[in-house]
C-alpha cells in the first residue's frame, strides 16, 4: 500500500527524550520533567462537577458544528473582559483543540501549493500540518534582537499567501506588543496575504497582558485553546475567531471535517471559564516557577535567553556548551535526571545549539530540577 | 481576506429541514424526527460512571497519539470477539471520531490531485473532506440491483488512487457480503490503489454479522467509531486499523494534526465496550424500529427500498410521488409533521427522487411517525 508523500512527517526529537525518560523511570530513577508542554494540573474542579451533573440529564449527542451557543457567547465575553474588544459571538468557532483550528484555518484560507510563513523557532506541528495539507511552510529565521519573533523585513521579498505568528510563543515565551503585531499585520495585508494569530498561551502572562490581533484588525484568523490557561489539554477543546464573511464557509468545513467538538469538553470548558480562583492559583504557581527559573538557570550557567513574557518555557542558547543539542539533552537526562527538549524540533536550522526548559509542573519539581542542573553543570565544567 | 477554493463546500440540504423543524417546534408543533443520524440514547451508564471516577484521580492530560494502550488492546479483542480476527493492537489508532480517521486516512494515503472513488449514494462528508484535502472525489453511481453498493465494473475503466466503501452503508443500510467485499478489494489492488472500509455502523446489524475488510486482507485501512453501536456521537471518539508498515507514519501525522483523541472520551469508550446489557437493550429498540419500518412504510405507499441489513436508515425511491425530494421533504414536514432527509445530500445526481428515513429514536416515536406518514400519503393521493 502506497503512502502519500505529504505524510512523510519529521519525527519529534523530544520523543527520544521522553522514551528515554520513561525507561529510566521504569528502572526506578526519579526524573524531573522539564520537557513537557502541558500543565500538570487537571481541569478546574468546577468544570468536572458541572460535567458530571450534565451527563446525568443530557444524552450529549452532537452539538451544532460551531459549538454550543452559550460557550460561544462566553468566549465573546472573554474578549471584552481581557482586551476590551466587543466581539460578535457569531464569529467564534468552537474546535477540537487548537489542532482542529489549525486544520480548519489552513483549509479555509489556502489551496494546495500555497506558501505560509511561520517563525523559526516555532511550534513544530505548524510545519507538519501545513505539509500534510499540501501547503509549503516557510520558516522565517527570527533574530535574537527581535526576541526570536518575526518582523516585516523577514518576509519583505517573499511571495506568501499567509503569515502565522504566536504570542506568547512556544518555545520562547516572548510576545509581540501592539506596534510589533500591527507592523506584521500591515506588511501581511500589503501583500494580499492572510494573517493568522496563534494565541493559545493567552492568560499565562507575567509582566504585561498579551495583545490579541483582534485589538488591531478584524481581518484575521485568531486561534486559541482551553489547553493551557484553562488547564484542559486532554479535553481537546479550543476556538477560533474568523471574519464575519468567513463564518459560513468555516461552518460548512467544520460540519464535514469534524461534525462538532466533543460535547463533554464544551460543557466542561464553559464551566472552566468561571473557575477564576482555581485558574489564578495555577497562575501563582507559574509565576513562582518563572521566578525560580530566572534565578536558577543562570546559577547553572545558562544565561543566554530572553525572559519569557508568557507561557511556561525558557528557550536557552547553549552554544557555549554544545553544537549537538540532542546529545546534550541526552546527557542532561542521563546525568542530571532532568528531561529537557532539544531545540531542533523548533528550529531545524539553528536548534542544534538551543534547549527548551518547561516550567509547567509543580514548584517543588522546578526547584529540584534547577538544583540538579546546577550540580550537573558544575561537575561538567570540571571535567 | 481570500477564501481558498477548496473551502467551497456544498451545504447540507438536510439543514434546511432541520431548521424548518426547529422553527415548527419553537412555534409549538410536535415533530417526529426521522432525519437524525444519531442514536437518541446517551453513552452507557457504565461509561459515565468510570469517567466520573477517573476524573477524580487523574489530571487527564494528553494521551499518547495512538491512544490509551488499554483501549487499543480492548479494540483488538473486539476483532477476535466479533469476527474471529487475530489483530495486533499496535495496528489500532484511536481517533477523535471517524471524522479524524477520515482526515488521517486521506492524508496518509493520497497526495493533492489524487482521485478517490466513493459510492453514490453515500455519506455526504466523504466528498467534502476529500475536496478540503485537495483530492478529487469520484462518485460511483451504484445500481439498485447491487443494493446501491459499488461493484468492480463501476470503476473498471477509471484511474483511481483509492476506493472507499461503507458497509452497512449510510443512507441505505445495505451491506457487502464476503464475496462482494473481496471482489472490490481485488479490483482495487489490481489497480495499485488503496482500499478503505468505513465500518462505523458495525454492531448494528439485523440478519447477518457485518464483514470487516480485515477478514479478507491486511492491506487496507479500516475506519470505525464509538458513535453508533456504542452510542457516543458527541464524544468524538473512534478508531482506525492500518497495515503494520503504516503505523509509524500515521502516528506522526496524528501527533501533529491531533496530538491525541479526547482523554475523557477514551476512558469512557473503554468502559462502554463492556456495557453489553445496555448496548443490547439499544439494539432491541433498533430491531423493533426496523420491524415497524418494514411494516409501516409500505402501508404509507413507500415500497421501493432494500430492507436494511444494518445501521438505522431506510432509503426509499419516491420517484412515483416526486422528482423534487427537497420540496417533498418540506411538504412532509409541513403536513405530516415528520422530518425526513432528501436524497440530494447523498446522491447529487439521483437524489431528487429519494428520501432517507432514520429510525434511530424511540419505538414510540417511530410508530407515531409511520402513522402520520400513512395518513399524510392517503390524504395526498386523494387530492
Amino acid at each position: 500500500m502506497r503512502k502519500s508523500s505529504r505524510s512523510t512527517v519529521d519525527p519529534f526529537i523530544v520523543m527520544d527524550v521522553m522514551e528515554a525518560a520513561r525507561k529510566a523511570e521504569a528502572a526506578g530513577e526519579h526524573i524531573i520533567h522539564m520537557e513537557v508542554g502541558q500543565p500538570g494540573t487537571a481541569a478546574p474542579q468546577a468544570a468536572q462537577r458541572v460535567l458530571a451533573e450534565t451527563m446525568r440529564k443530557d444524552a450529549m449527542g452532537y452539538t451544532v458544528a460551531l459549538g454550543l451557543p452559550a460557550l460561544r457567547a462566553r468566549v465573546a465575553q472573554l474578549y471584552g473582559d481581557w482586551y476590551n474588544v466587543d466581539l460578535n459571538p457569531e464569529r467564534i468557532v468552537v474546535t477540537s483543540g487548537s489542532s482542529a483550528a489549525f486544520l480548519l484555518t489552513f483549509t479555509a484560507l489556502f489551496d494546495a501549493g500555497d506558501t505560509v510563513a511561520i517563525g523559526a523557532p516555532g511550534y513544530p506541528s505548524y510545519r507538519q500540518i501545513l505539509k500534510a495539507l499540501s501547503l509549503n511552510p516557510l520558516d522565517l529565521r527570527s533574530a535574537p534582537e527581535n526576541r526570536l519573533q518575526p518582523v516585516p523585513d523577514d518576509f519583505a521579498d517573499l511571495d506568501i499567501a499567509g503569515l502565522m505568528v504566536a504570542s506568547p510563543a512556544n518555545p520562547t515565551g516572548t510576545m509581540l506588543d501592539k506596534p510589533a503585531m500591527q507592523a506584521l499585520i500591515d506588511a501581511t495585508h500589503a501583500k494580499g496575504a492572510s494573517f493568522i494569530s496563534d494565541e493559545i498561551y493567552h492568560g499565562i502572562e507575567y509582566e504585561a497582558k498579551a495583545v490579541t490581533a483582534l485589538e488591531l484588525t478584524d481581518d484575521c484568523y485568531v486561534i486559541n485553546s482551553f489547553s493551557k490557561y484553562f488547564s484542559m489539554t486532554g479535553w481537546r477543546i479550543g476556538w477560533m475567531v474568523v471574519p464575519e464573511d468567513h463564518v459560513r464557509s468555516v461552518e460548512r468545513l467544520a460540519q464535514n471535517m469534524f461534525i462538532c467538538a466533543p460535547h463533554v469538553s464544551q460543557v466542561a470548558a464553559l464551566a472552566a471559564m468561571d473557575a477564576t480562583d482555581e485558574l489564578e492559583a495555577n497562575m501563582a504557581v507559574y509565576r513562582e516557577n518563572r521566578r525560580l527559573m530566572l534565578e536558577g538557570l543562570p546559577k547553572a550557567g545558562f544565561t543566554k535567553f530572553a525572559p519569557p513574557d508568557g507561557a511556561f518555557y525558557v528557550y536557552v542558547d547553549v552554544s557555549d556548551f554544545t553544537d549537538d543539542s540532542r546529545a546534550f539533552a541526552a546527557e542532561i537526562l542521563a546525568k542530571a535526571k532532568v528531561a529537557v527538549t532539544p531545540g531542533l524540533d523548533f528550529d531545524p536550522e539553528r536548534g542544534h545549539s538551543t534547549l527548551r526548559f518547561s516550567y509547567a509542573r509543580s514548584s517543588a519539581d522546578i526547584a529540584e530540577g534547577l538544583l540538579r542542573l546546577e550540580t550537573f553543570m558544575r561537575e561538567r565544567s570540571h571535567l
